[in-house]
């Protein structure tokens, strides 16, 4: 977006944004919400959780102060360009002011909308439906202790040694497009509903029913991370573009939340491209469009980089074994900081403390540490969980799917993936928001949300490449 | 855009049309606009400006019943599908029966909103406020006369012989992109405030303040296509862009009209780039990025085939010469169906007549004839005559411009664009829409719009090209 047209963008945003508060706290939407609310013996299966959805929301959205919802949106916005200027000079002390007003504000709007257990459940909230912080911490506590189990027994394998030699070719980019476009129409993509552009960072957007896109970014030196990235989006995308039809223009054709939505991108980005048999497949489609330089790498290589682990300070850079614990320990601060537990000024030390705890590696300056990410100086705080819910709803859902479609890996291969998009659109896609996260789990895996299947992933793949098994 | 998002978009768009209307025709409005309208005093320049087009138009909207507005919306939407079959199968009595029932209700809305002379002024209304038919009859009658004169003279020249056997070389397309881009930059688009973008037609598009974006289409074998193209979308561009930085959000930071906008459409496209001195211009600049095709083609040689003039049967591919004259026929046609002197049955026969008359070819079917635009299958009735006003504004306006910059040629060949964009935005750009076309035709050149300052151009250009001078 070319930069004069910022100001414009925030005014037009705005302006919709303003309609839309208006309208949704309307006391006519509002009545006739209740309303149907208290009459729904009628409704079908797709109304009932049109009321469900829309109700929830109002509920949340009616009790906080319009004046709290536009301070927090000012002081977010001055606190992202202080953020951008502490992460430069990596100076926690620049941003820690902004934090606490952020912090205190987001309090305020947990007060308004009240809590049984924890103020910090009206904020998870937002992005995870009904999800709450007794569970996450039962489920994330596990998942932390697995997870460094794990890691021990990587840290001490010899393999690692192997995969730091080896080299990925550079491939120029006008072929990177035209693979990474072969690639995601054959994981089923539909490009009459969509269409792949270039930004600075990969995302994927809902520009309507029907026209769902997403962006990747290339670069010649590895092939790698457009690859990836494009998965994961194409992941996000193909959720969006197979929701049933008939609920085109109900509110219902659209994710669940968002770790739900990140359990698509995971799939695909992780347990189907991150896979030996993807690596065959990819290799053997990848060597008729440009030979030249795909014949310098192996699919073994590539499935040995695609799944090196090697602790890092960059969340979005690590791989999926250390991955989880970067947003553990975010969440172990949030909670506190918004329970009072702990001060935004301490949250520098404690980020410390616990990089090398979990991951044995600690920042060289805050910028690298705990200013690393946007979010926070966004307003989004109690997002991260969905990150690593996003993991764990994948390998759960994968687990049943390998029950369900016989020999996956031989299909997958010779980049057959129709009986996957089939099974995620039939059990998962297809439902859009006609139920909640919870629902859906149950639905799909007989199973309340667990954290043992990714784990036991976890175990079973790296332990066949580092040999611990 | 993906085809699986029109309906979506169409929703969408017709939402937030149906939200505009709703507002701009709501009592609050219409009282308040009422008050201030009659109490201008001490109003500021801009601000009766704001007033006095927001009235026109709420004037005009008030008086169109809703019902009314939808029901073109709706016939024009099939209207237009039925065009798309009848243009493909060269059929103009399949696409009849919808011309009739627009014109009629075109008709309704000329009637509901009232005239002094002609009913064809509440159309031509919405594309060129406060322009008539009586006034355009005058000037669309001499342009038309004195085109055909012209074009007698250019007929009979040994010339064109020559022209014909000019070869244009190929271009890769990656050459072309740069190319343009580096073109339009010289030029003065500013690309900290838009960009391009390439779609099957070129088009400009005014995202936001700040974010005015074009499109162009790329030939291998024509890079004067885009070249030409992309020109004339960067003077739609630039007028937007350099709109005074206070209209910004006031309403007034827009064109005044479609013909003026067309003007400096037309500027850069036809008065400047259609120069000798550009070709030179380009012809280095070309030359610099890509030797190996462009030294095929010498600039004198670009400049014969930029300004060949062939009577051709498609209006958007035809010279700035017989161009007004399709123009010209459009108008007659049009006025004469809305007033009823003719049939929507016999405009195809009278419209095969009338190109023998001006332009003596006549089309091999309704396909290339009668069928060839997509405009009236769209309601738009009225359209037309702005793309020949945007012609004649631009040589009224240019013919002033030479006087005020001394030796134009001599900066445009060594790529000097700037004078040319400083003049412009003092005299036309900066002012957005606060003056009427008519106003500003006056402000600029102390005259009203006459044809005879581009009837002047044509002979002095085309006098010198054909040798009849």
């Amino acid at each position: 977006m070319p930069k004069s047209g910022i100001e414009g963008k925030a005014r037009q945003t705005g302006y919709i944004a303003k309609l839309l508060h208006k309208k949704s706290i309307s006391k006519e939407f509002g009545q006739a919400l209740k309303y149907i609310k208290s009459n729904t013996e009628k409704l079908k299966l797709e109304e009932k959780a049109m009321v469900r959805n829309l109700y929830h929301e109002y509920e949340r959205d009616i009790k906080i102060p319009t004046k709290l919802v536009t301070e927090i949106v000012e002081v977010s916005s001055r606190s992202q360009k202080v953020w951008e200027e502490a992460k430069r000079s990596s100076d926690f002390d620049k941003f820690e002011p902004y934090l606490t007003k952020l912090v205190k504000l987001k309090r305020e709007v947990c007060e308004k909308v009240g809590y049984d257990d924890s103020p910090y459940d009206v904020l998870l909230d937002s992005y995870e439906p009904y999800m709450k912080e007794k569970t996450l911490d039962k489920i994330f506590s596990s998942l932390r202790d697995d997870t460094i189990k794990v890691l021990g027994k990587i840290e001490g394998s010899k393999v690692k040694e192997k995969i730091g030699k080896i080299k990925i070719p550079s491939i120029p980019i006008d072929v990177q497009k035209e693979l990474n476009k072969a690639v995601v129409a054959d994981l089923g993509y539909d490009f009459s509903s969509g269409r792949i552009d270039e930004a600075e960072h990969p995302f994927t957007t809902w520009i309507t029913t029907g026209d769902i896109r997403f962006t990747t970014h290339y670069y010649e030196e590895n092939f790698i991370q457009a690859l990836t990235s494009s998965i994961h989006e194409c992941g996000h995308s193909m959720y969006e573009q197979n929701h049933d039809k008939k609920l085109a223009f109900t509110g219902l054709d659209e994710g669940i939340s968002l770790g739900i939505h990140e359990s698509q991108s995971r799939t695909w980005e992780n347990q189907i491209a991150r896979s030996m048999a993807f690596c065959k497949y990819f290799i053997k489609k990848a060597r008729k469009i440009y030979d030249k330089g795909f014949r310098k790498i192996s699919a073994d290589d590539l499935f040995l980089i695609l799944n090196e682990v090697k602790p890092g300070m960059i969340r979005i850079r690590v791989d999926e074994v250390t991955y989880n614990l970067h947003v553990v320990l975010r969440f172990e601060l949030e909670k506190k900081l918004i329970k009072g537990n702990i001060k935004p000024k301490d949250v520098n030390e404690i980020w410390i403390e616990k990089m090398k705890e979990y991951l044995g590696v600690k920042p060289k300056n805050d910028g690298e540490g705990v200013l690393q990410d946007v979010h926070w100086s966004s307003g989004l705080l109690g997002y991260f969980p969905t990150y690593s819910l996003g993991n764990l709803y994948a390998a759960q859902f994968c687990s049943k799917m390998e029950e369900d479609i016989q020999d996956i890996d031989s299909k997958v291969e010779i980049g057959n993936f129709k009986p996957i998009l089939k099974w995620l659109t039939d059990k998962i896609y297809r439902f859009g928001h006609i139920y909640t996260a919870d629902e859906l789990c149950k639905k799909v895996t007989g199973k309340k949300l667990d954290s043992k299947y990714f784990v036991k992933y976890l175990n079973k793949k790296y332990g066949k490449i580092y040999k611990f098994l």
